[in-house]
């Protein structure tokens, strides 16, 4: 075997993704060091690692949030470098300083890329620059119904009005014509000063039939930028992703080729390494819009690896070590689906779930992947996400893909805890999610979450 | 959805194979009937079918082998076809005759098929017509030792003597050349006497160096016969398969071009409909030898599923509802491997080791792939064969392939009973393995069994 990229690296996570990336680096003979609070001693990723360091107790901000310990256990071990997974610190400029001032190799965007996208203004104005079709609305608070009219009448209606200080839809309003401008200006205004004590309010263009679809790019040290294709993300409860799938239904040849070009150039504005996803916003007419870069790998991420045949995780790892990327696009060649299995009731709320796994059976056979890192005996621990797995499938068709996904999810017993299996295999029979006719909206207006 | 092509199958079968059966079903839409004996009554078939008959108790004669039970259960749950699994009834013509009669559609073969293939000597014969090259030998028992150098003169040495009563090794000489000839003969014979009281013996070509490469094959209702490409099988024990790959690592085009048309030749000369298997053994110049055909689906049929990326039990089903196939061949995309996972003690003669597995991690992620029934709690029966899972792997290369074997084979916790899996940790670093340098005599010649 070759000479490995890295010699140890240390899992600045837990769960499903600590050990996703354990298996990638057994494969890339890189010796691996866990950490866990005391809630996870029992867990796989503590005992598949070579190495685990206990991090502190079960609070995030004490374990999977502390620098200074984590950093602290990376050396103790010898840790050349740190992936710290999805969540926790994956998007903190500050730890990926720290790695870089310590000589670890932080496997993830340098504190640069990371302010540039981490906040929501500065993102805008960098993808705004790059050419990429950000949502157009007002530059801050309107000041008058006139001024209000005047940027309505430039980005076209329908535009929708939105409280400053708002939340939960109080103070917004969706205007379809000038003629409705001013009745709306004043209720938003009145609404937001009685909610919040605070009537400022700006314009965006309102995105019609919005559906989450977005786009996985890869960067590495020399300047080379490429897409790996979309996964959509529609399918959300209160902006939580319950389905990702990939290609998405909606997709075209032509979308594909516009979004991946706006992708790369967002992504090269800012001299992208790693892995990273660029979200958008696409309406009805396929106009789409950024909404913002994540740069670090997502938990969907394995529906993509499924289509291209490839490991991101190695992909990314690589990258970190200096090794150049093909500088290639790769589209879509099955299509793969992931459901997100989490200990929560979806008959109530989806209210989380914690407990002890008494029974489990994980599918398997032809086509079907399961990321997890549960067991029959496993205590959830209450502190952290919900997830508990996730089933993926992937097939030639869609049709084939929701057929052994439904075929997947009813022989994936899980006992002791409520989870969401119900809802996806009422999810997989529902006509209007399998004509892939769907928004981020579906789920909330046209999902009967009863009897689940 | 489309309607299904038989309204409900009945699965004459138990274990991860009865698993697998219904996994593809559900996925048809075809409902599924379980049959299970006492001993199996808490097994994971059961569960998951949509009907479940009990058809005796723990012995196999009476319950899986009992043929008029088995047709009893499809008729009282009017099921239209049955699925035999492997081993059991799968070759069973009788069986294959009896549900012809009784208005079942048997998927495999018919009772004909099974008796032109069952036979070793007609087998051989009718390979000989479709010019399938066969071990080349003496055509029943020599009479004298002239007779015998004439037949190893056109054959052409190495050559072995075989004592027709023989077993074990006794009375059997690997004759390089003419001049060794004589002593071979008379010390055959002897040996032969000595231990069977019988001094028959008979010639065959000795294959230097064999590889066990089989062929899978599948036929239509309409005379239309395909490959899809070979299997290596040459990691076993005692004429038990342990380890099975596609591609083979001694393949080449012009090899696999010979060994499919030959396949297909002996194929069509039966008029074979369904999918089966021709075993050939390859020596170490490329030149291969009927050894049998297997007329039903083996065990490491997911190796090619996953190199040509096609479900194989969709497609017996489909061709035994006189569905056309397209005829075209298919080679191999990928590298795949399956390792046997059995309940038995590699550190003591892989002596039987059934009991309860009390804590049970199956490994996940990228490219590996998991068929079994067994769960944390299950109670493995002695009255069956040992075999608890199949672990498969698939990636570009064979040495990423075999990595992601180690990886998964090291994350595969099974706790209660002894299993195969130290033994194939074991291979998976075997320098001669990983060179893909082995025959059938490997693992008794050259590999170290001991400290597992």
């Amino acid at each position: 075997m070759k000479k490995p990229v890295f010699k140890k690296i240390l899992i600045a996570n837990r769960g499903e993704i600590a050990l996703r990336v354990i298996r990638t680096c057994k494969e890339m003979g890189i010796k691996t060091v866990a950490v866990y609070s005391t809630a996870d001693k029992e867990s796989l990723h503590v005992r598949f690692a070579d190495e685990a360091v206990c991090i502190g107790p079960p609070s995030s901000a004490q374990s999977y949030l502390s620098i200074p310990t984590l950093i602290a256990a990376a050396e103790i071990t010898n840790a050349d470098a740190i992936h710290p997974g999805y969540g926790f610190l994956s998007e903190n400029a500050e730890f990926s300083r720290v790695c870089q001032e310590n000589g670890i190799k932080f496997i993830g965007a340098s504190p640069e890329m990371i302010n540039q996208m981490g906040d929501k203004a500065s993102a805008k104005a960098t993808m705004i620059a790059a050419g990429v079709p950000c949502i157009p609305g007002s530059v801050g608070l309107l000041d008058s119904v006139e001024q209000g009219k005047k940027v309505a009448a430039k980005i076209k209606y329908p535009v929708i009005l939105k409280a400053t200080a708002g939340g939960g839809g109080r103070g917004m309003r969706i205007i379809n014509s000038e003629e409705e401008f001013e009745k709306a200006w004043n209720d938003a205004r009145t609404e937001a000063k009685a909610a919040f004590g605070n009537d400022g309010v700006y314009l965006e263009k309102f995105v019609e039939e919005p559906r989450h679809i977005e786009i996985q790019v890869c960067g590495d040290q020399f300047g080379h930028v490429c897409h790996l294709s979309e996964r959509d993300c529609s399918i959300q409860r209160r902006h939580q992703k319950l389905v990702e799938e990939a290609p998405s239904p909606f997709m075209t040849d032509d979308l594909r080729e516009r979004m991946g070009a706006a992708a790369i150039a967002g992504a090269s504005a800012i001299g992208y390494e790693g892995v990273g996803t660029i979200e958008f916003l696409v309406d009805k007419n396929r106009d789409f819009y950024f909404m913002e870069m994540n740069t670090r790998i997502q938990v969907e991420h394995p529906v993509t690896e499924e289509v291209i045949n490839y490991d991101l995780i190695k992909e990314q790892i690589k990258v970190a070590a200096g090794i150049p990327i093909t500088g290639n696009n790769y589209g879509p060649k099955m299509h793969a689906m992931e459901c997100r299995i989490n200990a929560e009731d979806p008959a109530n709320g989806f209210r989380p779930s914690p407990g002890k796994i008494t029974v489990l059976h994980i599918p398997g056979g032809h086509g079907v992947r399961v990321d997890t890192h549960v067991y029959a005996g496993y205590q959830i621990p209450p502190n952290y996400d919900s997830m508990i797995a996730k089933l993926i499938t992937v097939a030639q068709t869609r049709e084939e893909c929701i057929v052994k996904m439904k075929r997947a999810l009813s022989e994936f017993v899980v006992e002791g805890v409520k989870t969401t299996i119900p809802f996806h295999l009422r999810l997989m029979d529902n006509a209007q999610f399998k004509a892939g006719d769907f928004t981020t909206k579906f789920l909330e207006t046209s999902f009967d979450f009863s009897e689940l």
